[in-house]
């Protein structure tokens, strides 16, 4: 895995926060210094972000990312994404990422702390090879998310809807699960209901239905499962969204964590108990996830 | 409200991120390009800070701030912080903190993505006029954090207890509270018991004792807040670390939230109830902390 390209957003005004961004950008090297060590994204995390995967040369469902972004915006009270800028720098940025698979990230953070604007800025880097994630599968561990299921909709201050760039409690729940044992978590809620994983969704296979949460569940609605469900649909299957009790994903048929980068893992075991896995499905999942979606 | 000052240390190697930093830094300005836009401070909220109050060119309680530097980290799985090199950078940083009130920011980062080691920083900048908030006090609101009192304990990987850079959830909070009319907010369990504010700790009297909720709670153990409770103790009051339900901030005789650099700002009303304040005490309360107290 490795750094490939940068590029920095420039905003129009430095006194009007709410300005769009000028469609001028500055290409940084993602390694030199390229932000204020005052900027609130690394001060507080605060601000959203996107991971486009990318596979020969065409950036996956930038639409969807986009609106993605603007919506995680909204939740953090950020300034209004400016589309066609963010559109014209993923343009840019595909033209840097080579041609094997590479993931093209997207932030927007809300600036340089006593400054008075955003700062947003793009980098592409190699993907990790994750063969072994979509065909052998992922062994995932339950933990706890600490709240009931009907948090969510009455506390929206916890920015459960949001991708922002506080991920510290994530990145902590896959260094616990690797600890148990296994490769991913999977978040749940305290009541017993099926969340999502740290950087992925969740889907169970229950018959001839694909299910995951409802996306107001606290969870984020994925890029990848909503394109899933779309082939899913075309290829008679349902789909649903649906709470998931975690009995449920202990008895599923077949599960995955879906991802724009990793696309679809199987899951092979919860809590050290193997679950089943059907490898031709997971192959015909793969194969509609690496081809040009959009 | 401007920045001073800000420095980076610098690790022993890039090969081992274990190594200590060597005891050399390097000065950036603090608006300037300083961090690689593949940070994971910024890319995902993934690192600890402290924030130091500093009056008439002393740092205040730089040992307790170290100290605890040292357990987010541990909590983190940060590779720990060489407090002998961050003792120099805060005495390096006081002399670039004025005359006045300021504040000093340590943050350690788990560095670049794809790098090898951890990025560390100092940053100095004026301390806002908290004179208002000091003796006039401050309105909360109390929002529900989404978690009931017993999942600290079982669910370590929220990292309840470490003070890190994902505070995207705190700054939504803040406001959460002003837009309810209040200047800041309090957070209470769902079993509605209070936690702290987004960057204060919460304390209550109840007659001669000073209460504030156990350090386990779910909270971060406030610097401030315990050496104030050296100081009533000294004065001849008692202290307690005991659980507050809802219903005894709003019925207390007088409560304040307690930070490094705002310090003791007394509680005026709790969701728009008024609740008693005593300038008195609270005038003792503040020359106490403005003074030099280690």
């Amino acid at each position: 895995m490795a750094w490939r390209f940068a590029l920095l957003l420039v905003p129009a005004s430095a006194t009007d926060a709410r300005t769009d961004f000028r469609e001028t950008f500055t290409e940084v090297d993602p390694l030199a210094p390229g932000l204020s060590v005052g900027d609130l994204a690394a001060q507080r995390g605060d601000g959203v972000f996107e991971s486009i995967g990318v596979i020969g040369g065409h950036a996956q469902e930038v639409e969807a990312h986009l609106a993605r972004l603007e919506h995680s915006a909204e939740l953090c009270e950020l300034p209004r994404p400016h589309l066609a800028q963010w559109r014209q720098a993923v343009e840019l940025a595909v033209t840097r990422a080579g041609s094997g698979e590479a993931v093209i990230k997207l932030i927007l953070s809300r600036g340089v702390e006593h400054g008075s604007g955003p700062t947003a800025w793009v980098t592409v880097a190699d993907a990790a090879d994750f063969a072994a994630a979509r065909t052998s599968g992922v062994r995932v561990a339950t933990l706890d998310r600490g709240f009931a299921s009907d948090v969510p909709a009455r506390a929206p201050w916890l920015l459960l809807g949001a991708k922002t760039l506080s991920y510290a409690v994530n990145m902590a729940a896959i260094r616990e699960a690797k600890r148990r044992g296994a490769d991913d978590a999977v978040f749940v809620t305290t009541d017993g209901y099926v969340l999502e994983a740290p950087t992925a969704s969740v889907v169970v296979r229950r018959g001839t239905t694909f299910v995951t949460p409802e996306p107001h569940a606290g969870i984020l609605h994925g890029t990848t499962q909503r394109s899933l469900f779309g082939f899913l649909q075309s290829e008679g299957y349902e789909t649903a969204y649906e709470p998931i009790p975690v009995a449920d994903l202990l008895a599923a048929e077949a599960a995955w964590l879906l991802s724009s980068v990793r696309l679809a893992a199987p899951i092979t075991a919860v809590d050290g108990r193997a679950i089943p896995h059907d490898p031709a499905v997971t192959s015909t999942l793969n194969d509609y996830l690496l081809g040009r979606r959009d």
